[in-house]
């Protein structure tokens, strides 16, 4: 057991979520390495200063490169914009630091290219942020699907949806502008990184993706909206099956609609993150008159849940995801051995993401 | 109130399902006319009078036309496969006799576009056996679609799913023959005349339809599958509102996955028949801490249920949806007025299913 | 096959669906006995006059003394007030008819006891109106409990939970007055009885019966309620299981709330008739991971379904346990052997309310 | 802002929540106090060792007695079984600390008297861990029903339910010796908690208590059983409602039971614990057709959730759960004022079970 130092770029929603992950992750899992707070990072010295009081780190700085460059800096987490993504990392990545990069990995497909290089010429240990699939519900999905217990796969359906724009008269922000903030660029890595992980690569998809409200209320009058607000895709996935995925941040009623739906010859999986601690599982086998699907309460039998309470049906939340995480960086880096998903998982998601963009805009399938 | 006399084509499934519903909807609405059972007819001799004495009809016959020429038969049920349903429809207009038939209309469009041709030169009551779009609950969230109360419509997600052939070592049968019987000709006609009815028409489509299983054990070894396991589209109504469709008989643990989920500006709703007795619906207005999806039980003060039965939350089945019909059936020949879903809309319906097949088979958008 | 002539007493919520039932059990059930809606009774001409009209009997009357003697009328169903069922059981029974009676069958056990001995002196079928008894999510239930797929059962829990008086201020009417249309006298019967299939005979009990609102709304100011809006009551079994019920016409927002809960040492059962198609049940076998409340959905495999539908999750509603009745009423005339529940079930339920409230009374454990 | 020093007795189950929870509450609720894991107390020096580092804590030692002494420790978390709780707490109280007790306060209500006692005399903060009463959805509920949004109370059905012993062959050990560590003495005392958090004191109650397998496999052949499996009860509460109480642990299938059920005169409530981030309420007013349960899932609107997440519907899981009461003890030592619930609650709810004692032995109603 090791202390590891650890700097964090970025102290909002994310940035805060990584720093109790690294508060607690220690006792949690009883991992060999334990993370020490060094240094925050955020736009301003004022707002880096509060982070560091509010979570505990021993230094501030609004410089990142600071951040980067400090010798006590064993390990970089990356909780800022998208748009600075890319940028950070390389500069980790040329000190060989290990970096855990929130999702989406680059602002676009070549933005995440050159980040999985500048990782693997590093030989570097690097991670993207895509906390629901380590959920013990989807990792528990995870292992049913491969391991045959539903049979062949037939179908696929995967969503995330959320309502925080649903309210045309929801005013423009910062999230209705640019395509990186947008349904797509925002919300769709999370289930296209789920589709990834529970079916395999995508072979070629036909997307249509839109803008609901074309316009919201601006301080001086009605604001051009230049991102979309939902998109649907069907998908082939290389293994052959069909499938399709909806993201939306205008899904009426829909707080947390990260779900899938799973066909199988042999059984299927159903699974909505709005009860994010039970999977249904239906098996076709025994007598027709006992069949139905199964609601199972995650617990110790299940994958990451353990840790946090030895009762089933206790249930873990948001936050133990991102301890999860932290488990699976500490873990990687101390094995030196990446751990999924990669960067190389966080650009096959920007590549997929594209894809749909050229389909939506020509309106036809295309490959991947 | 008066008597009328019935005659059914067909004694199987739902010819039983119509034999009964015209034995019970008197008593259950009140109907100002009152079914008599004529005749029945079935493709043997044996068979007719089996139903006959079965189901309480004066007489029976194999011959259909027999049937529709007797003059005791006033109106018409055809509940006999697809392929004989033009014949029939057309034969009982030439009499001027009002039709009700069995879903899908026609076998085809043209088929069906003779029909509703038949029915309005007879200017003879017609109507399709879209059950599932007179429960309570769908009649409940037309309703509340129409009335604006879930504000303008910004997506639709419409589903009938069903798992009687997600086996692979199911048996090659009738159901694996020809396209009326695939899933795209046998259930989707369903869930399109719902999003018909809750959406408008539809504009343009996007589909992919497959065969999962593509051969089945026969009596002499497998047998070449002939017809689509399942399917998805993706839509653009009318109305300007995207939306998608999946339909599937390979649907592993769905028995009566008919359901569907509507965003609106103000609110949305979600459905699904395998719990026939509740819809969900959620408003987007109060204080966000008491928002959430309300789980409505059908009563007496939704539509089509009180004569069922003067509690709420007693529900209503499928046998009643039938029941539903006959009353609506019984109801336009009285007032010589056409009710929904006529011939028209069945028509429709074949319209959209044979878009559907050329936008596969081409993978790419077909207007309609 | 054959007729049989039916007369009912009664035309309001319960004759009007016997009166449905009666017209729809033959075609259903396909039945050797087929009714004929000879005459229906009720207290004044005029309504007598309208339910025969609006059901379709032959004859009406305004003295069910005129209907128990016609000699057209081979069966009687009782569907008018607690209050008339024994003096019109007893002249049923005098000439030797089959009755079926609505619960509960007496005003109270003396009552009942007489009823009984008036059935079996005669040597005459007699039933009693238990329908969510019949579902066929309940017989699956029973059929469970029995086959010992459960265990030895260690806990029952059962429910009958509606809100139509939750409302302090929903004025006094017939409903609240008198102890036999209070909760205990008109809704505990139900989930007594269907205690009493489940789990076999109680041996003791311990209740708890109050009057929620003391007074309501009157048309010349408050009027004082005299019969109880809920009652709680814990049991012994005579199988020596602990369990406990729960009554209410107070319980806000509960429709249909007639459930059950059982626990055994293999598995377990749940059920809630406001989803009545949907059976939830757990076995504690196979690997932990794996555990969890199946829901089964209704269908042809669970008894009483097949008849309304070949599909399963199709679903059956209120009107098809009426139907259910009129099926096992008929085939116990048919073959002369009475079916469950009989009167002798009936005045157990009796027995079982009147101990409730001596219990109530006397603060203290009763025996039966 | 500054660091306070804790020491917490038990490494176990509770200890590591707690000692989690003091690594993360200052990131999590940037906590005025921030703890520092002083020391860590088990039975051997070895296990004590251990549990240090994997917790992070600077001391270890096997005598409560030191840790209690200790300069640096500041306040202290009872984490060992309940046998031990008085002791230490006097001993803590002696010296002026602060005290986090487990349920149940004392192993009985005479030590939970003394503890109260020693408490207040010391004038020091005094809190005890029913850490289920400080959910959102909880505290939601407990302000919906004090805020009068579901009118004057009616009834309440409280429940602990869990499997953990529903299987006869499940071997005997310690938790099937003594009655504290029974069903009444280890589950009850949250849901009792949680009846009194959302009703008020008991007035009254009537309780049956049994072992249900009284036997079980010891290493030598059958092992008598000691403690008590389930217990049921009906409640008077001192605001005179009925209610009524179950506790199991040998509720085959259930994982996670801590439930309730509220009835109003203008709404009621249900909540599962197994569904711990949603709640469903009821509102009886609006069109009848409108009404029924909302499905409310927890998020920022709601009490103890923004420090976890800015989205609703992310959810929280059983570890937030003591990490709210961290807050809630450091907010109380660092104000001086205690905060529900204090040991005088962890008194009360004792009083309560062995009030249940009492009466299932003379099987007779009791005062409290
Ligand atoms: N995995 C998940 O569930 C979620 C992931 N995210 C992702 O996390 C990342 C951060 O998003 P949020 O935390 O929501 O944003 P936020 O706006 O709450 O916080 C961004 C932080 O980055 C800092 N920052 C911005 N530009 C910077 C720069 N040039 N140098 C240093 N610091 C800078 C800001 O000061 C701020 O502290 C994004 O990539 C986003 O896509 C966001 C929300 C949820
Ligand atoms: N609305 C709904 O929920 C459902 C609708 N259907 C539709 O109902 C129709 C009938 O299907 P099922 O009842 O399932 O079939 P089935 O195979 O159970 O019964 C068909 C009946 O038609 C009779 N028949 C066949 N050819 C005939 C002919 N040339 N002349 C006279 N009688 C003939 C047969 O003797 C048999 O009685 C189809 O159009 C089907 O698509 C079927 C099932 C459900
Ligand atoms: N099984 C179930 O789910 C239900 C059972 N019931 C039971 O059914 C019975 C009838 O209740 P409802 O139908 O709700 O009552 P209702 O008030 O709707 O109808 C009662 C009928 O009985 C007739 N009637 C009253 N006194 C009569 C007399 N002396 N002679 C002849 N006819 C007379 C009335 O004219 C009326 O047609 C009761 O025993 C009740 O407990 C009621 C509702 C549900
Ligand atoms: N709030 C909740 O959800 C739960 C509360 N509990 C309560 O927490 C307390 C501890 O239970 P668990 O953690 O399950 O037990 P456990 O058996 O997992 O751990 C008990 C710990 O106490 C230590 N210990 C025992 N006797 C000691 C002594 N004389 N001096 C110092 N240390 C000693 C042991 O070494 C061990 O580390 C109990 O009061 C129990 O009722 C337990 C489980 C859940």
């Amino acid at each position: 057991m090791r202390d590891i130092g650890i700097g964090i770029i970025g102290g909002g929603y994310m940035g805060k979520a990584h720093a109790v992950a690294m508060s607690a992750v220690g006792p949690v899992f009883e991992t060999a390495l334990r993370p020490k707070l060094v240094m925050v990072c955020a736009t301003s010295d004022a707002s880096a200063e509060r982070y560091r009081a509010a979570y505990g780190f021993a230094r501030a700085t609004s410089d990142w490169r600071t951040l980067v460059a400090d010798p006590e800096v064993e390990a970089i987490v990356i909780a800022s914009p998208q748009s600075t993504h890319r940028e950070i990392a390389e500069a980790a990545f040329a000190r060989g630091l290990p970096v855990f990069c929130e999702k989406p990995l680059g602002e676009n497909a070549a933005d995440s290219a050159a980040m999985v290089m500048a990782a693997e010429a590093a030989n570097a240990i690097n991670m993207t942020g895509f906390n629901y699939v380590r959920t013990p519900a989807t990792q528990e999905a995870i292992r049913l699907v491969r391991s045959g217990a539903l049979g062949r796969i037939t179908w696929f359906r995967g969503e995330h949806t959320e309502d925080f724009l649903s309210d045309p008269d929801a005013p423009a922000n910062w999230r209705t502008e640019g395509r990186a903030s947008g349904t797509m660029g925002d919300l769709a890595p999370h289930p296209i990184n789920c589709a990834l992980a529970l079916m395999g690569p995508i072979k070629s998809l036909m997307a249509q993706i839109e803008t609901v409200h074309d316009t919201r209320p601006g301080p001086d009058g009605p604001v051009q909206v230049t991102n979309d607000d939902h998109a649907q895709m069907m998908l082939r996935f290389a293994n052959g099956v069909m499938g399709q995925l909806y993201v939306s941040r205008t899904a009426t009623g829909r707080k947390m609609g990260y779900g899938y739906e799973i066909h199988g010859t042999k059984g299927a999986i159903r699974f909505d993150q709005e009860d994010q601690n039970a999977l249904h599982v239906y098996y076709a086998d025994g007598p027709e008159a006992g069949r139905g699907f199964t609601k199972i309460l995650t617990g110790p039998a299940h994958p990451n849940y353990a840790a946090f309470c030895q009762g089933p049906g206790h249930g873990t939340g948001y936050q133990d995801q991102i301890i999860i995480e932290a488990r699976d960086f500490l873990h990687a880096i101390e094995t030196n051995t990446n751990i999924f998903p990669t960067f190389r998982d966080g650009m096959e998601v920007n590549r997929v993401v594209e894809a749909a963009w050229t389909s939506s805009d020509q309106r036809q399938w295309v490959d991947l």
